[in-house]
């Protein structure tokens, strides 16, 4: 699975510089976040703390963070908006593990599944609704018309994937459509805030964009790696998508280029969903004979080259370095 | 089922008079709602649609608008937030569909049903967002305020309804907390709206006190009437609380004033959901033999009696006619 491409760095790229730079705004922003989830409904911050504790990197608001720094921001607004898009990115999530009827997420049990679907629909709206709160402390009709424009292009995004979802006819135009809205523009707030935040209108649009390039190129490999065997010798799981029905990147490619016989392979597993044992490795068989892992990984690679010549003229900073390392770490992640 | 009580008007109140007044508006209300539903991905229009026409009778955003009038307001903004109101009613009602698992909404199909849970949670989520949205284009941040807390109130209402769900021994207190979150407190933005857009600051905690006492008024009489034979007469469903498990205010008092008996009825059906044939009947004979729904009608009509009270100082117009007849509506409606 060796792929070679332009890298900035030696070694592997990893988040360190990312979070030490912002670990100490990060550590506010938890604050923040767990200040804002009490409530006097118990089960509510009991819930809220699960999804929240499981919630892996804090990319999103780390991004906000790392972006309004290399802006030249000094104050204390980044942090609550930061906060922002971590609630909105809990609540997708609590509404995406309902949908998709998920029973595990990052190995642990998903809060559907401990607490129900009813509390995971509720708790993810009490979740966006205090994000919109907390904007409204902040202030800034700009950061409010920002996030609200994202919020309602992700639900959007997530119901264009709900009328893909089991069509291995999908488009590579469609699957970027849908990614773009669900997961990049989330990724491309997070961005655009910091200039915002820092009243650096002439440099919004561009993070924004550098933002957008990201999500997507992020995306793209996280669609990827889920059929990517090395995944699972280092304890991730693989084949989720698979199994769900989800049509990526690495199955649309697999299935343009696959003979009649594969095609209905996909057909049968995917859209009739009527899956045998071996099948997932029959899937990953297809799919690396037509490269398609390749290919995809070569797609979010241009994504993520687009990012770096966006940030090109920015002045050399250690934000801008991690932002770099951040960019790499996207495609070149451990496998 | 007779009930005396006072009224200012001899025949049975109506909505006319709020509908006549408010009806070219509604209109244009509807207008903005179908135009900000409208997207790229088709199943949100078709799916929100499906919702909003069988949206009964619009009686939150009728509020803002008479509200506005009341408070002598010419302008367009009322439309826009009374839309505003519709739709964070709307994506709780999908969201209330899901979550209940209840298969009939008025009599047609609810939406999870036709279209699945999945669809439903995210085309709520997309009304939210749209909400929002269109706040931020009215520009005002007081109304974002109150339309996010409201949101953020409804949803912890929800939440402590899931934890009250199916246990017979919820106190009268815990059921009002519910009511008052999961209903009044979007009565009370409606009303509140009013006064905020027509920049009558002096009014706005007289309105917004309202709608809060009609709320509270409005859900405990759905409540009771959900037990109440004669409404099946008149073509609407009676005991869906009853076959969901919901603890309502009639079976509140029917259980605190039962034999040991009578209670353990209330344990096997409502919270062991064990429902056998002819247990509808007896829960309607246990709740008359207590004057549950009589006591439940009378506390309502606290509530209407108090919303009467802090409407008294309003000169007389129109308006003020139309809103006393809505509240009298409220604890009158026929059966």
């Amino acid at each position: 699975m060796a792929h070679t491409q332009p890298s900035s760095t030696v070694k592997s790229p990893t988040l360190d510089r990312l979070q030490s730079l912002v670990r100490k705004d990060l550590a506010s922003v938890d604050q923040v976040i767990l200040s804002h989830i009490d409530s006097g409904v118990p089960l509510i911050p009991k819930l809220a703390r699960h999804i929240i504790a499981a919630g892996g990197k804090r990319l999103r608001p780390a991004l906000t963070l790392l972006s309004a720094k290399l802006c030249g921001y000094s104050g204390e607004r980044h942090v609550h908006l930061a906060a922002c898009v971590e609630f909105i990115h809990t609540a997708t999530l609590l509404h995406d593990d309902v949908v998709d009827e998920s029973a595990l997420r990052r190995g642990s049990a998903t809060a559907n599944e401990v607490w129900g679907n009813k509390a995971s629909v509720l708790v993810g709206d009490f979740l966006l609704s205090r994000a919109f709160q907390l904007m409204v402390s902040d202030g800034s009709l700009k950061v409010l018309r920002i996030l609200s424009n994202a919020s309602a292009v992700i639900a959007q995004g997530e119901v264009m994937q709900l009328t893909t979802a089991n069509n291995p006819q999908t488009t590579e135009q469609e699957y970027l459509e849908v990614i773009t809205a669900k997961t990049a523009t989330l990724f491309a707030a997070a961005c655009e805030l910091g200039a915002v935040v820092s009243a650096q209108e002439d440099k919004e649009d561009v993070l924004r964009a550098i933002g957008l390039a990201l999500g997507i190129a992020f995306q793209i490999m996280d669609d990827t790696l889920d059929y990517v065997a090395e995944q699972a010798t280092l304890g991730k799981s693989i084949g989720d998508d698979f199994r769900d029905g989800k049509v990526t990147l690495p199955v649309i490619l697999a299935y343009a280029r696959g003979t009649t016989e594969e095609q209905q392979f996909w057909t049968r597993t995917l859209e009739d969903q009527a899956i045998e044992e071996g099948d997932l490795e029959k899937a990953m068989k297809i799919i690396n004979k037509y490269r398609a892992i390749t290919d995809s990984i070569t797609l979010a690679e241009s994504y993520c080259e687009s990012a770096r010549k966006l940030l090109a003229p920015f002045p050399q900073s250690p934000e801008k370095d991690a932002l770099l390392e951040t960019i790499d770490f996207c495609t070149q992640r451990a496998y």
